[in-house]
């Protein structure tokens, strides 16, 4: 962000970090990821190759460890959280596989994903393999409970997600719109997985209640964050991909922000851009500079950060302690990652 | 099939039907419709818009019919299978949709499914929301069982579909393999949805592990007479699309066939236009013809009456009745539908 420079804030306050959640958690990290690599396996060879791609991509497994850290924050002290942990990182995968599915027209805008290297079939294929695998971890352990929770998500991811496409070259969509969207495809895994670990402690339904919340508030700001570092100059020049989003068109909360605030020229701009999908060279650099000057990154991020907090305050039912401190944290990384 | 007219066998005996099954399902049959619609609905209106598109295409509803003819012919006497059924329907739908998915490729080559009208994401979307729900509705009902073998289906469907693109393209693949891959991606189903029919009445595992076979037997013959269709020419002068499966590069039986007992130039010809992928008009025709003259389509058919025989004798563990018969019946008529 041009307007916070990242040496003045390190300054400020020690920079949040994933840390203290990762050490707390990395014994049991190390055996979901045993479990997502022994579940991924098939004859079909294609399958772990695709799905191992994929999954290794994923990285930061920040689904399952929240998972893990509200199952022990419950005081959990049994084995089932590590196969459920795995269950809902297989969810995510699956729908990453889905996501990245492209018609003839993305291909066109020149698009590159993991679906350019295998093709969309296959990706849509292991995606279900996945997808399958996650309900036989699920069954396998035997909860009613976290199969109506995990089922019940899966819907309303998918229903989020097409809510999108059709929300997708609309500049005269509402936040509301926005916000219902990016609940249902982010916030309401983050949500199950939090409220997972309630469940597995059987903690009372206030309980279970927080961590949903939790869950939700934090991945209503992750989701924030990554909007905003789609727009992100500084993010361009550490050449990371910036961008995305604007060539497919998706109405995110920086350009609802710049184009409320923008001039009848910028408006027509951002019409002409993602309403008509007519993008020429220099449209995204001028996108980027638009988003910056109307302060829409800057209100995107103080957005996330309310969204961060209210994830914090979230956890005030439980103990304090090292695993209350690192969740909260990990709340706080969510909203200064990427910069 | 040119060497067995229609006339001649109506001769011989009565044409096997659907019809006794779908009379004594009717009411049942009504019920699922209901829950169908219901449970593919969605504020989403795209949602139930695609699903309602191949829900209603898809119109036969075998799969159901199976679980619902199945837990009557064990006895049973409840309501679970309604749900039950709706949720195999929606596994198969979702199936559908995924199956349809193309990738540029395909595109050129001028394929024109349900996706060509909405794109392949929404598909693929809608398919997941399908899929989510089939759990829910599982869950619903309760049954561990149950979902433990719907859950190891949808794996086993999913890989088979993968095992199927490797297979593609390949004159050098093995019936074995040919048969590997349409027990998982059609057979299994079958399976599990006849299946689910001994485990709602509770009967011994014996008789449980009579419908599976029942239905997997069943489920293979009904795929050979998909994959002989594909290549006949009496299919094509009624207006169905033909060829499908030529143009995709897949291996299925009439294909193996041809190859075996083909001569060298024509499996030049095989390896030109699967292999290599290259086609040219009058390329199908001349497939057609080759199947034809070499006894392929015969044969296939020949294979698919053996395994549909081999359903009906699973059925000789149960009482004589008519929902045996009828279920019989609905054996016999997957070898000899659609010409």
């Amino acid at each position: 962000m041009a307007s916070v420079p990242v040496i003045d804030r390190d300054r400020e306050r020690p920079q949040p970090s994933l840390g203290p959640l990762l050490r707390l958690l990395e014994a049991d990290l190390a055996r979901v990821n045993a479990v997502i690599v022994e579940r991924m396996d098939s004859p079909v060879a294609l399958i772990p190759q695709l799905a191992g791609h994929i999954v290794s991509a994923g990285g930061k497994r920040l689904r399952p460890m929240l998972t893990l850290g509200c199952a022990r924050l419950c005081g959990y002290r049994g084995e089932r959280h590590i196969a459920l942990a795995a269950a809902v990182e297989f969810i995510h995968t699956a729908t990453l596989l889905h996501d990245d599915v492209v018609d003839a027209s993305d291909l066109r805008r020149g698009r590159d994903t993991a679906n350019a290297v295998w093709g969309n079939k296959p990706a849509v294929l292991v995606g279900d393999f996945l997808f399958a695998r996650s309900f036989e971890l699920m069954v396998e352990d035997g909860s009613l409970r976290v199969l109506d929770i995990l089922s019940r998500t899966a819907a309303v991811i998918a229903e989020g997600e097409v809510h999108q496409l059709i929300t997708a070259n609309d500049t005269g969509s509402t936040e509301a719109a926005y916000l219902e969207v990016i609940e249902a495809k982010t916030a309401a895994l983050f949500a199950a997985a939090s409220r997972i670990g309630a469940v597995l402690a059987e903690r009372p339904v206030e309980e279970e209640e927080a961590l949903a919340r939790f869950g939700r508030n934090l991945g209503i700001a992750y989701q924030l964050i990554d909007d905003m570092l789609d727009f992100s100059a500084s993010e361009r020049e550490f050449g990371k991909s910036v961008g995305d989003d604007f060539r497919d068109g998706k109405i995110t909360l920086p350009i609802l922000i710049a184009f409320a605030r923008g001039d009848a020229e910028e408006r027509a701009f951002w019409r002409r851009t993602l309403e008509d999908g007519d993008q020429e060279a220099g449209d995204l650099e001028r996108a980027l500079r638009l988003v910056e000057r109307r302060g829409a990154l800057a209100e995107t991020l103080a957005r996330a950060r309310a969204y961060a907090a209210a994830a914090a305050d979230a956890l005030s039912l439980f103990p304090r302690g090292p695993m209350r401190r690192a969740l909260a944290e990990a709340a706080a990384f969510a909203t200064e990652r990427g910069f």
